[in-house]
């Protein structure tokens, strides 16, 4: 067995000592190293990091996965209106609070850290490998504390000072220094029984009474660690429905207080707690809103807006928790194989088993590449948004970072923002699918010991099953991946031209052979999203010639989502597994150019991925408008009632 | 919800009404109607069937699927040396033993009702829709039964009077008559620690006392309903070795007496109930043989034989489990998605979520349509080989089925076994893979609730994760299929070249589309056969070369399957899904030929195969050889050292 997660992980050693590019990143956490009681070079703050992955690495190794079983077995139950966690989870949030790690990415004005949200998702990851209960647990912590954080700069009402460079008063403080210390943690209340991924469905309300103050009434479920103090709700305060989506407010609600002579008072009531496949530890609650006392967060009708803002991180760290979950399926059926012997070998040298073990290390370095890209440009977008705008507006700059006007913030951001945004749904998707398979293929592997309770493996299964559902399921990522892609074409179709032509011509011209091959995997994604926009294009066509042609261009612009998309939603996973395998071999060719010990990974993964880029285009180009014609079949015929 | 799981299935009422021809099997079963209580003819005997179908679809759906939770939340214990079952279990096999059902196919003069097997398969389907863990319990009764009399027809032990057309005697007759009765089971003890697989390495010993008295000492593991009293035990009685698979011997051992007095004398030892991920109501057992008395059966050394002559058997009965739990799946997430609603719709008229229903309905229909063609010709291959031989024999024939001569049987016996053979490592791969990832998709089309205990959703994915895994995993299915198919063609060369020549010819010629489509689907697999086998003589031959000359021909013959077959094992599994696609497709094709109905099935499933075959076909030709060469590098190193 490891002693070190860390240590022992060749992948994200790559990217902690060579692959990502920590400098401008670190520079503007610690704002060029000018904190009070912050790092004073980057040397030192490395230094820093690698201690805390280190430590944390023997950690989770020592004390957390050996409590695994334990924790999946004891289950979280309702007592008394109050949850109550089992022995080992309660040993292991007791060390990690001693560690006092749950303040990691806070900033130290609030017992915090300051260190970088992707050190800390790093770290996540090294805990989802123990145990993926107890990092999701945890993320609950310093993840509130951050978008509380993030709220409030948005909503102005945390004061920094720009010559202390120190923040001097935050509307959620209380929250978030109760947090940092591990006395308490947060969630995010969205789903109720009749709004999952629809979230116009939603029928929580947030009300005002006559002196100002807002109170939430509502059913929420599914509420993963809603046993905590912090509620972070969304609800509508809108009574025009046909508001939809701008109907919705954010509210942070406080579920209780604990009063001084040991009684608790509850605001929120925990109504269910969930009995679920896996994910045993972690309590999954219905919570009950009652004329709750709420604080309206930003403005009435921001709330989806605001839910967005946190989302790409939120499935960011699903994504870093698949690859924990991965990377202990790999190991464990590995280490088995090595160890197995049949037909005269041990069956890691059994053909297919050799291949399913080396396609669950690809798939790690797959997600794991598209996760660290997307947490990267996802915290560089937020944090020149949060700091550098301020700086600027004040006069100063942040020279060593090439950031000195206001154009150069915006056209930064966004960049990073688009960097972080098409990697989201990208490793959202495949991740939780591979968490998934990688699972299966560690029970496959072991054989009849993976189906008893003998190894642990099944375990993994029953822990994976949710990636795929929650925080947006797979389809909602695949109609994520392919909206986003098809609007950022529309906007500016020449560029989009004109980089299919680039990879076009480097498909057949580049000198390197892998340079060649990755070019043409990209052109082919391309060509999947100008097949899509073609026939949506034709679609609406067909329906509009049947108008007067004053209506045309009315019509062309009202696009129907649910009819006029229905060729590209049809085929939208598709689309995201050829993009996945696009822009993988895209970030793994950037890699060996500047690392050529990644270049045997590309090589693979191309290997890999060619023929199924293949089958996806065949797919698209060749199936579907039966079923097409039958779906649109039935809706003709109930509109027609 | 349905009242009768017959009734509601039009794709197995299509083979009980129409895609069998019944009309043979029928006559070998009911000795051409001659059988004294037999059926006078084909129409009373459908009626019977049709009668017997449609009762247990009622009682399947009416007390069998309400009970399955409780079923799965209520296991098996090991209480005092002996398993009790749970509450609802008992139900069931009380109603299942009242309603007369375990002596289904069992000859009538032991108690049964002389049912064709495939009969008793369909019943055995809707069981496994009601509940997987009670359908294999059930099949370990008239199963076990029907093993035991084909054993004894082998060794000449049962005694069948041709004048009367009754057996009169039967070395096993106690067990068969307990079993038809629903006063006992058996079960097959094969696995052992470090045995799965790899049945060469198989330790438990069968040994003779000096008065020919057998015993059998040992441990057996993963004993399915193994707390039953007739166990089939696989035992080492040779001391040699080197002998592999020659060395076993097949037993049946009494596992325990009831005595007058109320208490139970044991002769084998229930020494564990696994705890499983699911598949809970039936008990898995480990099993302690003590120089335990046993009959061994046939000779010595034949133990791997016998137990290949019920292999194909067994297999299909896991095919039609897999169908029972797929239909669950199916008709579960379809309910769901017809009452769910979301952006507007139900979401069964979301484009991916339609697509997602109509794949399993088609991974149902290829299931069945394998499972059932491959029932039907293993049994009558069996009926055929074990009465069609004793009637000509005795200078009787069966004209109405053209069996007149030995060689008549004989041809006709290797056509229904191939047909059989060929089917089987299909199916139980297909279905098995299906099973699973579409108990999957019936969770993920559930979203959250699919991933609660609510909806029982989760319950099927548990269950269906051993059917890739008991019975010969996926991979040795993969490895059966792939060696069956290249010694076939070994055999006959010409035969594969000009079937495929036929196809190829076909492809591009025949007047309908779906019949080129077809043809070409099925020459791909032809060609995928034709790849692995010139690659498996290119590397012979590359090895050869470096010896004298004068030994190539020795060289050439013996083949070493561990490195020989290297490349044709890494692609065994991609060579299986070609497979699958291409004799689904030659089923199909043949349906509805006779049936037009079934024309828009076979149309649906070439849409899906293409390019999945396509797929394959690509990997097997690019993909692969860095692994080998790091695997043969691996073993090279080993053998130097």
């Amino acid at each position: 067995m490891s002693t070190n997660f860390f240590k022992d992980n060749t992948d994200l050693q790559y990217y902690f000592q060579r692959g990502v590019d920590w400098e401008p990143l670190v520079r503007l956490t610690e704002l060029d190293f000018k904190l009070p009681d912050g790092h004073r070079s980057m040397a030192e703050a490395m230094e820093f990091y690698e201690e805390v992955l280190t430590m944390f690495g023997e950690f989770v190794a020592r004390e957390v996965e050996p409590r695994s079983e334990a924790m999946d077995r004891e289950k979280p139950t309702l007592v008394d209106g109050e949850v109550k966690a089992g022995k080992a989870w309660d040993e292991v949030f007791e060390q990690i609070r001693e560690l006092g790690l749950h303040g990691l990415p806070v900033p130290r004005e609030f017992g915090g850290m300051n260190a970088p949200v992707l050190l800390y998702f790093m770290n996540a990851e090294l805990l989802g490998r123990g145990d993926v209960s107890a990092m999701t647990h945890k993320s609950f912590h310093a993840g509130i504390a951050l978008a509380l954080l993030v709220y409030s700069f948005y909503e102005g009402t945390t004061d920094f000072d720009l010559d202390k460079l120190q923040i001097t008063s935050s509307r959620f403080e209380e929250a978030v220094r109760e947090i940092a210390a591990g006395d308490a943690w947060g969630c995010m209340d969205i789903t109720e029984p009749d709004a999952g991924s629809d979230m116009a469905m939603l029928r929580t309300r947030g009300e005002q009474d006559k002196d100002g103050n807002w109170f939430v009434t509502g059913n929420k479920i599914f509420i993963t660690s809603g046993h905590g103090k912090w509620h972070i709700v969304i609800a509508r305060t809108e009574d025009d429905l046909s508001l939809g989506l701008d109907g919705l407010s954010l509210f942070l609600v406080k579920a209780y207080e604990d009063n001084a002579d040991g009684t608790r008072t509850r605001y929120a009531n925990i109504v269910r707690v969930e009995e679920k496949l896996g994910h045993n530890g972690s309590a999954t609650c219905a919570i009950e809103f009652d004329r709750s006392p709420a604080h309206l967060i930003a403005r009435r009708g921001e709330g989806f807006k605001l839910m967005l803002l946190l989302m790409n991180n939120a499935r960011v760290g699903v994504g870093f928790e698949c690859i924990g979950l991965m990377e202990r399926s790999l190991r464990m059926a590995r280490a088995y194989a090595q160890e197995r012997r049949s037909m005269g070998k041990t069956i890691d040298r059994h053909e297919m088993i050799a291949q399913y073990l080396e396609d669950m290390e690809l798939d790690i370095v797959a997600t794991r590449a598209l996760t660290v890209h997307a947490g990267y440009h996802e915290e560089m977008a937020q944090k020149i948004d949060m700091y550098g705008r301020s700086l600027i507006a004040s006069g100063r700059s942040i020279p060593s970072l090439g950031l000195n006007t206001i154009e150069d913030i915006e056209r930064t951001t966004a960049r990073h923002k688009w960097e972080s945004r098409r990697m989201t749904p990208l490793l959202k998707y495949y991740g939780a699918e591979c968490a998934v398979a990688n699972a299966q293929r560690c029970i496959q592997i072991h054989g009849g010991v993976g189906y008893t309770k003998d190894y642990g493996a099944e375990k993994l299964l029953r822990d994976a099953m949710v990636l795929p559902i929650y925080e947006g399921t797979s389809q909602i990522q695949s109609l994520m991946a392919m909206k986003d892609n098809m609007m950022r074409i529309l906007k500016n179709p020449q560029a989009f031209l004109s980089a299919m032509a680039q990879l076009r011509w480097r498909s057949v011209s580049a000198p390197d052979a892998l340079e060649r091959r990755t070019a043409h995997v990209r052109y082919k994604a391309h060509q999947a999203l100008q097949i899509l926009l073609q026939r949506t294009a034709t679609d609406k066509f067909k329906e509009i010639k049947h108008l007067p042609m004053t209506k045309w261009k009315d019509a062309f612009v009202q696009m129907d989502p649910k009819r006029d998309f229905s060729f590209a939603m049809l085929h939208a996973e598709r689309l995201t597994r050829i993009l996945v395998d696009a822009t993988v071999a895209e970030l793994l060719f950037d890699q060996q150019q500047r690392h050529p010990e990644r270049r045997s990974l590309l090589e693979r993964w191309l290997e890999r991925v060619e023929p199924r880029v293949r089958m996806n285009m065949d797919e698209i180009q060749n199936s579907g408008e039966r079923l097409l014609r039958d779906l649109n079949g039935q809706q003709d015929a109930e509109a027609a009632e």
